[in-house]
């Protein structure tokens, strides 16, 4: 069940259904940042989006919110199309995306994530969140549950691109995630001569010492290696193992006060 | 051309191709909310995404920026599927965006707006914005414009709907944008049994308030009047008038300082 | 009844004296900001007080807070003496003022508004002051309501200002709010050459390209038309106007939870 | 020269004239809150507002911004009719104010203050404001400085004040006060039986520990001793005061840097 | 008892000792700035930690909290070594300890301050914290009370500093804690040529204005009268003051509401 | 050179010396948390201060600024005695020191951190920073950079803790810290028995449900393991390992711009 595409008696219908996934909701989250000569500027956004809309025709029982499409990006603004938000930004954000979805009943919040450079903030997030209740006197507990997957950590999934990729996988614009969204967008396929064909590392920092670093926007990666077919199989892995993270978290059992 | 699906390259040599709607970038912008007993949830940025979207294709000239689908939507959060920012933090992400995109050298910002409930946070954030100029010492400005158009008031649009829709058209649920999204998703068509036929109008305050005055979402509309092929003959009439308000806009002389 | 003339005491029998109107207040709401080579600085606040203080004095059943003299006007910084709030600091204050007045027990709280610059900000205002319950878990409303009125739209006001001022009247330092300011502070009254004789019309942005498109601070007006007694008729009729809509609002029947 | 009652020709001209007074600003600053059985709740920000326009009619090189009328307030906020700001939202006024009286070349600005609980946040502001510049890299200076004032320290008032109510003048309430707004507002004389005469002194903390020491919202006071001639001699120490203060202060040498 | 030598366990059970003392916390709270050519950099926050240590060694039934060691000092920033937070983060910061600390039962919690440019900081804090509960609907009061003391307001503690040092006691880089940080830190002494023997006095505003006015750093002060025995002889009275001080706070009959 | 200790001549000289440590700063940064029944409520930030204080006691061309002692630990709020800055607050403060430090010419700043609960805070923190240079137009780059390494990350540590305590370390008041702690502060060892002898493992989520989980405060520890000569020997590791990152922080070459 895609909410954008829903009804509000629809949603209303499955919060009252009974089950504990119909009151667990996976919130697509990412960034909208340069992948390198060739990679789409949404990759970080589309490729938790792919995988969780694929989960969802597999199984209707999920329940997806719109994609959170903008994250934490500044480290990319030396280069053209990238939005970011400031941390603090981010965090004010994803902080009434739980309060709007929690005021309904969603009980467990999952945050499908396509870009390392929000796990911190989302985690800061999370704290700053809880602490509303932390703080609380008398003592509370909040009415629900965030949990923060990374597509490539869902069980199974870096295997796979590890051994599609064994060299040149890189830290950003991996061959994994630029397969992806070519299998999802293969029309908007692009090349480009690499050079090196391998980027190199290094620290992330402010966005004029990213460009120096990285001229061409890549970390330590070759993704000339990607091709849809390739991607097609990334996305055919990650969505039975998202189905069986979401369904353990939505029915993870937790401590009575 | 859409952002997203482009790469930075892309987008740089667009920037730098010398034409003025090379440096125009618009932003769909709306809400994700109730729409009534049949309405999507996500009406209010499906209609600006899909309006925009189908002008791009019309005209690769135009550049358009993923869509920003979380809007201000507080009265709304006693239905479910509803995710609103505060005002506050919608501020804060609009000025992110304004700056990222302005970084770039997008020097006019035009934000397609689908949602009413947006308009006054949208043009207090453009205050805001601009405030931050206004008090600047020594005195300075923007290199940017900024300009708010919700889609119905593009020339041309009210004057089909008002035709379409002689009665019932209303405020909020309405059939224009209730067809405008049949026409881009005609396999998510919603049917019920309003009642009353037309919606009451009143006031918009807090969400329990809004709920008791409009216990089905709706405001003064007749949502079963809508049809794709309404839809349609909306989007045919938006998207061309869409091309000339961004051309317009792109061209528009500035006042030297 | 003008709070700052009054002792709490006397508010406090006023708040228990059983009556709507006990319980509704006025807050006069405006702008310091340029009006043109002959008009006020203070004439976006001066009309609602002068307009509200008026009223009191015909009916003292009326409860008026001080003005709230400083609202948002950066686009008028190029222009000494303007005294602007920040959007976010002015949501800030009208929210503290807003917690005040309720907390003691005013349940209905109208901002008799002189400054168009001012409603964006107000209204989002309004949103993000409704959100906190909005929001709320468990679901709760606010005890109180919020209504924004300019003083020139309370019904009758513009269309004497029409019939009195049919060419000329313009968007800033109208001849009308002159007029107002005339009939309060004849001692006060400044002519000057005006050219041309009706200023430009043109979009707002930022403070300097507001003094570049408008030289003299003046948009779409001729204010030499105005004069104490055209400012007199004004007040004569916004004043009964201004009593009729508060009773109205005082009186509005809530829908129950 | 009153700011709210003049053109922006004549503060332009005011802060071209070359002398150090037409580049000086007094802002008279308050508060709108209890005070007592009998004092107005404007009292805190009509005596700096009495005072302050005493001395420019006394001496028209003197330019008065309108009146900050609100303050802080939070201790009284269990008696009707006081309105308070948050510190935080209060220091962000002050700062907007300043970054607009600035802008227009005022670079001494000069706060009469009228409320005793304003004046921790005032400092704290002053600071804030400073740190801006103490911050900056490359170094720099602020090209203004600002004073805060409190009417009962000009030199010679308190000395008066004690001399007319050398027993219960108190601090909240006081006979000083109420005098002032007597000798400006005659028509507004209130009377009470004060029981005790003399009220008692305590702590101040929030808003309902504060109602409970101090019933009546008196700390320390007797304001029966108040009268409109004793308020008339205070005024006539005051503005002499004010002037020669005001004056030293806008010739005050600044170190070069 | 030092809560940060302590485990959890001791510190719940001194909290359910029914003692007063027990529910009560000093917290030593000071600066790190510049203290002349000669000052420790961490005097402002040595000082009230050396004399709260040494009273809770004449009296383990007090409770220490860890030292907030960085206050209020913008106006130092033109001399190395100092740290400052603005007071927004100021305020932030003390905010969260009182919330975590009264979180566990603490309802006396007393700041032993060093450093005068923290005080009004600190005020306003205290009524930021209070308003959280002035600003209640339905009313409420906090469950602890806040007490602000500097050390050398202590009573008797300015005696004794001023028969040591009858002349050249100054503002800033004092004799007084110099000698108390010596007497702390014997092998830190530090010694320099005094131009002049006595500093000079003047405003305090921003760090550029600070270093031209005060260009070694001192204020009024001549430190050079200092030593480790005159520093014992301070702690030697600021000890038991503490203790009695800390000891009546604790036992303050609060009203009831 | 410790910051606190030394005058502000002491650190502009060292600032001056021309050497790369002499512009590099390191600040000990930590959390006061419960730390099961017998841990310091201090081990988070004393551990890194006693590592930073034996490093500089080694190589005194280190430059220690003052210990950050308070972190975000809001998960820890329901066990006594630990105080909590929210995420929001703790990247404010982290910012002013970062700002204050920068200031004075310390172009390198590393944050020796005590408690993984501040590693997501701390590095959103950093791109917060970063960020201010990111938005900049024109483009601009930070005149420092900014290093976090958790001590038990320093090369050699974790060896030395696994080989001493190859089970039962775990998460929370594993042996290694309390060991660190028991060697600076033998007076203040505490024991008790532990039930069970290995704690359990889960996940962090607020105060309630870790204190429902974790109900002595461990995270998969035995902290009976430790002792002070275990603490000395990761003392005498951490050190050397400490001097060494600090200087190839110190000396790494930036790119250029």
């Amino acid at each position: 069940m895609l909410i954008h595409l829903s009804s509000w008696p629809e949603i209303d219908a499955r919060l009252s259904s009974g089950t504990r996934l119909g009151r667990t909701v996976i919130v697509p989250i990412g960034s909208n940042e340069q992948h390198g000569p060739t990679g789409l500027l949404g990759t970080d956004w589309l490729c938790p989006e792919i995988i969780a809309h694929a989960a969802e025709q597999t199984d209707d029982s999920l329940v997806i919110a719109p994609t959170f499409n903008i994250g934490m990006a500044q480290h990319h603004l030396a280069f053209a199309g990238t939005i970011s938000l400031r941390p603090s930004t981010f965090m004010a954000a994803i902080t009434d995306w739980v309060a709007s979805l929690s005021r309904h009943g969603f009980d467990r919040i999952y945050f499908l994530n396509g870009h390392g450079g929000n796990v911190a903030t989302i985690e800061a997030t999370f704290s700053e969140i809880y602490a509303q209740w932390s703080f609380a006197m008398p003592a509370a507990k909040p009415n629900f549950v965030l949990k923060l997957r990374n597509w490539w950590d869902l069980p199974g999934v870096m295997g796979v691109c590890n051994s599609l990729f064994p060299t040149g996988h890189g830290m950003h614009a991996t061959p994994s995630e630029i397969a992806v969204t070519q299998a999802a967008y293969p029309d908007r396929i692009k090349t480009a001569a690499y050079e090196p064909r391998i980027a190199s590392n290094g620290p992330i920092r402010d966005a004029l010492d990213y460009r120096a670093r990285f001229p061409d926007g890549r970390i330590g990666s070759d993704p000339a290696q990607a091709s849809p077919e390739k991607g097609r199989q990334i996305i055919d892995v990650a969505v039975p193992a998202l189905i069986r993270d979401v369904t353990a978290f939505a029915n993870e059992t937790l401590p009575s006060a």
